[in-house]
C-alpha cells in the first residue's frame, strides 16, 4: 500500500508535516490520542506559519494505522479549498488509489479534526467513504476567532448517521481552542470572510 | 495574468479539457453561452469517458473571460472530492495567485456550472470569493440518476445571499439533464452512493 505523506498529494503538505507523519509509524491506538496528534499538527502549522489553525488525519479505526494527514493550507497554496480536512481526505485518497474510502475491501476509516467540519468539509466527508468522524472544537470556537464557518445544515449529524457516518464532538475541545487563541495572538489572519 | 489551464492543477485535468479551454480564446459575454459551454464540457466528459456528467468553469462577470475550467474526475483521479465545480474553482485560485477569488483588486467572478452544487461544493463558493452562481441542472436531478446529493441547508440560497453571493437556477436546464442521461445510457458509474 502507498505511502499517502509524498508532496505529489493534491494540496501540496508543507514538508514538516511530511516528516512528522513519517515519523509516526506506531500505531495510535486511544482516540484521545489520535486527537492528541492532529491538535499538534494544527498547533505546528501555526508555530511554523504554514497555514491556519487546523489539523486532520485519516486513521484505520481498527488498527490505528495512520494513513494520511492534512492541515489548513489556504494560504501557502492559495486555495480556498485546501482545509484541513480536505487535505488529509485527497492525501487518503492518494493513499489508497480509490476514490471511495469506503470501499469494499477497505479498512474501516476515519477522520480524526481539530474542529468540527465548516459546511465544505461536510460534504466532503460524505462522498468521502470514511465511517466515523471525531470533533475537536466546535464550529462556534473557529466563528469565535472570525472565521465564517458557514452553515450546515442543522440537523448534520442525523445527516452523516443515515448514510452510516458516524460523528463524536468535542474530544479535547479546550486544547484545540488553545491552538485558535495561539493562532489569533500571533496575528494569523482570518481569510475569505463575507458576512 | 498566469493561465490556469495547465496540468499543474491540485485535481489533474484530462488533456481534451485543457486544449479546449486554450481553444477559448475569445469572451463569452451571454449566460447562456456560458451555460452552454460548460454543458458542452460535461458532454465531452462523458463521451470521452473521463469522468462524471459534469462541468463548470469561472468567468469574469463583466468581460465574459474565460478563467479555469472543471470536469468531474472522481474517478480518474481517485479523488472523491474532484467535483467539477472544485476543479473549476482551484483551477480559478492557480490562475490568479490567490486564495480569495473576491479580493480587491480583482475582477468580479462567477462560477457557472451546469449542476447545481452538491452540499460540498456550496460550501467550498462560500469560500472562494466567486460573486455569482449560475446552475443547469437541479440537484435533484442528479439525485434522479442517483447521485446523492447530500443536503445543503435548505435555505442555502439565502446564506449565500447574505454573503453577496447571487444564485441563478435553471439556465438550460433540459440541455444539462440531457447529459445525465447519456451517462446512463452510457453505463456511467455512480459511484460513494451512501444511502
Amino acid at each position: 500500500m502507498k505511502s499517502g505523506f509524498s508532496s505529489a498529494s493534491p494540496f501540496r503538505l508543507p514538508s514538516w508535516t511530511i516528516r512528522l507523519a513519517r515519523r509516526r509509524q506506531n500505531p495510535i491506538m486511544a482516540a484521545r490520542d489520535r486527537m492528541r496528534f492532529v491538535i499538534q499538527l494544527a498547533l505546528s502549522n501555526v508555530t511554523a506559519r504554514t497555514g491556519g489553525p487546523f489539523g486532520a488525519a485519516v486513521f484505520e479505526s481498527q488498527t490505528g494505522r495512520l494513513i494520511a494527514v492534512g492541515v489548513n493550507v489556504v494560504e501557502p497554496t492559495n486555495c480556498s479549498l485546501a482545509h484541513a480536512e480536505m487535505v488529509a481526505l485527497a492525501n487518503a485518497h492518494l493513499a489508497l488509489r480509490h476514490f471511495d474510502l469506503g470501499a469494499r475491501g477497505l479498512p474501516r476509516l476515519e477522520l480524526v479534526t481539530s474542529c468540527e467540519p465548516c459546511a465544505m468539509c461536510y460534504g466532503a466527508i460524505l462522498w468521502s467513504g470514511v465511517r466515523k468522524v471525531i470533533c475537536g472544537a466546535r464550529a462556534a470556537d473557529a466563528l469565535a476567532i472570525g472565521f465564517d464557518e458557514a452553515p450546515k445544515p442543522k440537523n448534520w449529524m442525523v445527516e452523516l448517521k443515515k448514510r452510516k457516518i458516524t460523528v463524536t464532538r468535542d474530544r479535547c475541545r479546550n486544547e484545540a481552542i488553545a491552538v485558535f487563541r495561539q493562532y489569533e495572538q500571533s496575528g494569523g489572519r482570518i481569510y475569505n470572510t463575507r458576512n
